[in-house]
């Protein structure tokens, strides 16, 4: 294992200021709803009562499962590669959604099986996303007849995932977005789900990218066939050893960043399904973790109910979008935005001269 | 009356070119969810494979309401004139959030019954709100006495709402938002919601801006005694007979407006409780209206269910917002500009050489 993360839960002595200084703006008490909530938790992790977001970027992990090879997606495993090339030549959903809000984007190759093809097109000026090569090998391995990879790859994996993070930290970035790519992914997060949750394993078995009745059937198969392979008890199974058994390399990647990101003192946007089966990991590594989470999306995916339970957490947006990408993070980011600029521009009470409360009138 | 407002349903032909463009995005089909309904909402209003926004314009209407000296609400009517000086000072919520999203703002008096006081403070350079007088009178009559307006004062509202939103699609406006402030106005909504829909009174009626369980007690007795007043019969009334003896003059001149904006063929952003029964009074007097609109936030206020019901809506946020002043409209502005991003923007299969499905596997 890598050396431990270091994280705190931030220093709540803020939160009284915080609390009056959002009651203080021109709006009655609790009116801005999620969002009050959202710019407290922004001021308790910068413990700044002028929270700030500053080059806000989001990452987005690319990795293959040798399982994917076993039939658990609708798509062909060369998708994984091709979805990469179309993310450096700006073609994609989150390339669109990060153009427009503002996000700087990096695509890290975690392990993906078949070469990266030369993109088409061109990002177009000023908006290239930044590829980075942190690549454990060629996909993991198939699951069904193995672990998916050692606990050396792993650690790799967590280790390399945090230094993408560090990188970052000392480009001066506070708030990461976090999305993923990987044919066959929402297969291996539902094993981890079902691992680390103890929820039923075909209540976190979805659709994916869109599997047919049968291919659904097929899939909850081969992966109850899976988990009896491993001999692991769902519910009671160590995070770092379900992580090597199931896990994706984007997976094991992502959870590596998230504690660095939360070590660093970073908001975290945590995408859907699968991104926060790797927020549910870090958390099981990590418990102070989930106060550094901003939940953005809620899945389509049947999983990511038990992990959202797991992890105390209800989503910003429910947009019914199951793509990845970090697409849900990125939709959501605008809300983050909007929670730190009321608290930092509105007015308050007394500066803009406002009556209070009269109840009972006259 | 005003003349009648020329609104159809926009022409569904080019509805199969659309969802054949949406389908060969780089994603599964349909996993951009609610954002794809959207695209083809937007796509369909302005009959364009290429749907544009142009100079979006969020508009805010503020009226008195003569029964809040019946203490029918939390605070005291100055508030009204108090908040709209706050906009023009650019201290809200709303300038908040118009000015992070890019959206004009227009703040119209459409019936304030105190002196606006002189606004504290400066809005910032470039992004002062216009303000509009469009004033019927200085708040509406008590509903608890006889009727709030007069039919004529009534669709003098109408014809003011829809002359300003005529003035803003000459200027190129294609997308509006609207927005509400009017101390009062959630008890004038839910007694419109009540003799419209049907719905119990009892669950029309909510906390407005925080009414406490005795505020609450003693708004439902007022409402009740202000219905049985009117001599109306819950879910058979004359929309336009409603409006004049509950409305707001700021809800007939949203109403007004959306007409004016949908007869134009703009994209209407359909804030909370509020500007939702405006909505369901335009929708009443032209049933096509509802096709225009982007139904953004769901209240907090439990008069919202059944207005959203009968219009078939399902809002795009809940943030558990209880503000008004347009704010969930504006918060979910930038879900309509990655909608119709997505559809202009995002690569095709074909053209990133992404490959299908292979479901089964090999």
């Amino acid at each position: 294992m890598p050396a431990a993360f270091k994280i705190a839960l931030p220093d709540s002595a803020l939160a009284p200021a915080l609390r009056e200084k959002i009651d203080q703006k021109t709006k009655p008490l609790g009116a801005l709803g999620r969002l009050e909530a959202l710019a407290m938790q922004a001021g308790l992790v910068q413990q700044d009562l002028m929270p700030e977001i500053r080059a806000p970027h989001m990452l987005v992990f690319a990795g293959d499962h040798g399982a994917a090879r076993a039939g658990v997606s609708a798509y062909p495993q060369e998708v994984t590669a091709q979805m990469v090339a179309n993310y450096l030549a700006g073609g994609a959903a989150i390339n669109v959604f990060c153009r427009l809000n503002g996000l700087a984007l990096s695509v890290v190759d975690a392990g993906v099986a078949h070469p990266i093809p030369r993109p088409h097109g061109n990002p177009g000026e000023g908006t290239a996303p930044v590829f980075i090569s942190a690549r454990i090998a060629a996909g993991t391995d198939n699951y069904l007849e193995g672990p998916a990879m050692s606990v050396e790859a792993r650690d790799l994996a967590l280790a390399r995932g945090a230094e993408i993070v560090r990188r970052l930290a000392g480009e001066g970035t506070n708030v990461l977005g976090f999305g993923e790519m990987g044919i066959g992914n929402t297969a291996s997060a539902a094993l981890l789900a079902h691992a680390l949750t103890g929820a039923p394993l075909a209540e976190c078995v979805g659709r994916g990218a869109g599997l047919s009745d049968a291919g659904l059937e097929r899939k909850r198969l081969l992966l109850s066939r899976a988990f009896a392979r491993a001999g692991l008890v769902a519910g009671e199974t160590d995070a770092r050893m379900a992580l090597a058994e199931f896990g994706g390399f984007e997976i094991a990647m992502m959870t590596g960043a998230m504690l660095a990101g939360a070590e660093a003192g970073m908001l975290l946007l945590i995408d859907g399904f699968i991104v926060s089966v790797a927020a549910l990991i870090a958390a099981r590594l990590a418990p102070a973790l989930a106060a550094y989470c901003v939940f953005c999306h809620r899945s389509a995916e049947p999983g990511h109910r038990a992990v959202l339970a797991a992890l105390g957490a209800e989503p910003l947006l429910d947009l019914e979008l199951r793509l990845g990408e970090g697409t849900g993070a990125a939709l959501a980011y605008p809300l983050l935005v909007a929670a730190v600029s009321f608290l930092r521009d509105m007015a308050s009470f007394s500066t803009a001269g406002i009556s209070g409360k009269s109840e009972g009138g006259v």
